[in-house]
């Protein structure tokens, strides 16, 4: 969680360096007056000693413009705007940013060069006090352009293991797979399907490996698809499951969107829910319960992390030490979509 | 639609105004150099000349932020972010701001008072080009608030009867409207539900209207409640509109999450869709093709939308005059939640 080390200061830094603190701040904030060798020494230097920009008097030097930066980024093929989740997370942040006359600056990116790009734009003009990224890649560029300049406060929204030591908050979703995994296994599920989100997505990956080890822990037969959370993808993974046979007796998915999506089809295709399958949801929006049966979910508050990312960012902004701070845990919301397996149905 | 007139200049005003154009031009800018009755009087006789902006020699004088302001507000009691139609309208709209490199600046404001505090922060400031406003109400206090600093550029997305005579995107609802209940007549119905939005808001009265109109044009039995937009308000809307007899064979709902609720809880109630009940909703997310069955809405294009007032949006910036726009129109997206009336159940 966050709190206050002993700080690297600058004088640190050009001692070790060999150069006048002046040069270092010049380097530091990204402004002329040190050569581009002396600016990557310092860089590196500061890097390795742990020094973190202070926030405070970082504010009085760029003027301060009370705005966290967040860029949506999506591929030119891809749906715009298809969870709920994006929305809930930025009222959450927008709403207690209020409480600090702070505002959200909102881009929206088709593809990574333009996502880059006006990174890179707000790292020079300080156009933002701080950043949140959002949806992680495994070695994901923007990583590295922020430890690059680690003048610009950031906070990551993933597992520590993707975000290069950049402050995180991470969501524990491992505790949560086993949760659900156990869950299912209580009610007799010794097959369970799942339809994860898109594979290079860093926070799919950490939640196909703990899926494979619970699975793994109680024995239970595990199958797994990966799509690209819309409804379409949905459809089709839930066929592809269920048309194997033996199929699977559970599936969950990775979000609440693909989960109505599949409950309906699987529906259409004779399967009473949750007499023959049990569908289990991820994230719980008010879709969850509109739909009848009322979906079983692994819930979070988003909302709330929006809020704490909000608090995150305003004390990383304060110059305060945060490296890895958790979200509130997931808990498992037992609904009508999920119930025993049937005898009858469970080699069907 | 957007057109160049006949511009109103500040020479203009001063002229009337009886008043040098320094002092008009401090009036009209929120700057100190001119008494209150003097800053006044020179706004109310701008207004009467239907003088606006130009935006372009404004920029250099306020300096260009590069971004539009949009505040979203909500009471406390209220839900945050049900609604899918906001993070589209958004991601439309930062989409086609991001061809301009310009950004939104967000804030989620909690009451009205909050929302009208930032709205004159950013007048006083300068600290946006312009503005959109979401979610107009009857006698709204943000459009005197405009018309009293028409220094600020300013989109309304409303109808122009809300507006006051600030410059709007209007939604083409009656056509709409009178297509929706055509359709389901054609189908045999009649006797029509509707679930309508928030009474306090201004479009909810507009399609209150319409309904009731072409209801009557057509012979058509039309009941309507109104609810808040979320599933369990859909639901006991539905519930309520069912119990009484006869009761409405089919059912139409302001949004799709509400839509999605009551084909939920009307199939709990025993009745198949289409079969005995058809249901309709408007606008259309995700949800829509993710239940089944799909549900038959009236669709536009909402990220089109957004798209469409980010190009008006600049145009005003750049002074030319926007009086009433419209957004793409409505059309019939025809799917499995909707058939023909059954004799039999006509009268259950």
């Amino acid at each position: 969680m966050a709190g206050q080390k002993n700080k690297v200061t600058i004088f640190d830094v050009a001692k070790a360096s060999g150069v006048s603190s002046s040069a270092v701040s010049y380097a530091l904030n990204n402004k002329p007056g040190v050569s581009e060798a002396t600016r990557a020494k310092v860089l590196k230097i500061a890097r390795d000693l742990g020094w973190k920009p202070n926030g405070a008097a970082q504010s009085l030097a760029r003027s301060n413009t009370s705005r966290i930066g967040v860029v949506l980024a999506r591929e030119e093929t891809q749906l715009l705007s298809v969870e709920p989740y994006m929305m809930e997370l930025l009222a959450g942040l927008g709403t207690e940013l209020e409480q600090h006359d702070y505002s959200i600056l909102l881009r929206f990116a088709v593809g990574r060069d333009a996502e880059m790009a006006i990174l890179k734009d707000w790292i020079a003009t300080g156009n933002v006090d701080a950043l949140l990224l959002v949806n992680l890649e495994m070695d994901d560029p923007r990583v590295e352009l922020l430890k690059n300049n680690p003048e610009m406060p950031v906070l990551a929204l993933c597992d520590p293991s993707l975000s290069g030591g950049l402050p995180v908050m991470r969501s524990l979703d491992m505790q949560a797979v086993t949760r659900a995994v156990s869950y299912l296994h209580d009610l007799g599920h010794e097959r369970i399907g799942r339809v994860g989100g898109p594979e290079s997505f860093g926070h799919s990956y950490i939640r196909d490996a703990a899926f494979s080890d619970a699975a793994a822990e109680l024995g239970v037969r595990y199958r797994c698809l990966h799509a690209d959370y819309t409804p379409s993808g949905g459809i089709e993974a839930t066929k592809r499951l269920l048309s194997v046979s033996p199929r699977p007796t559970a599936i969950i998915y990775d979000n609440d969107v693909m989960a109505l999506a599949g409950m309906g089809i699987a529906r259409e295709m004779g399967f009473d829910i949750p007499g023959d399958l049990s569908i289990m949801a991820w994230d719980d929006s008010f879709m969850c319960t509109a739909v009848f049966p009322h979906l079983t979910v692994m819930g979070r508050d988003i909302v709330g992390s929006g809020r704490r990312a909000a608090q995150l960012l305003l004390k990383i902004i304060d110059g305060e030490q945060v490296d890895v701070a958790d979200e509130a845990p997931y808990d498992l919301r037992e609904r009508a979509s999920t119930g025993p397996v049937p005898a009858e149905t469970a080699n069907r």
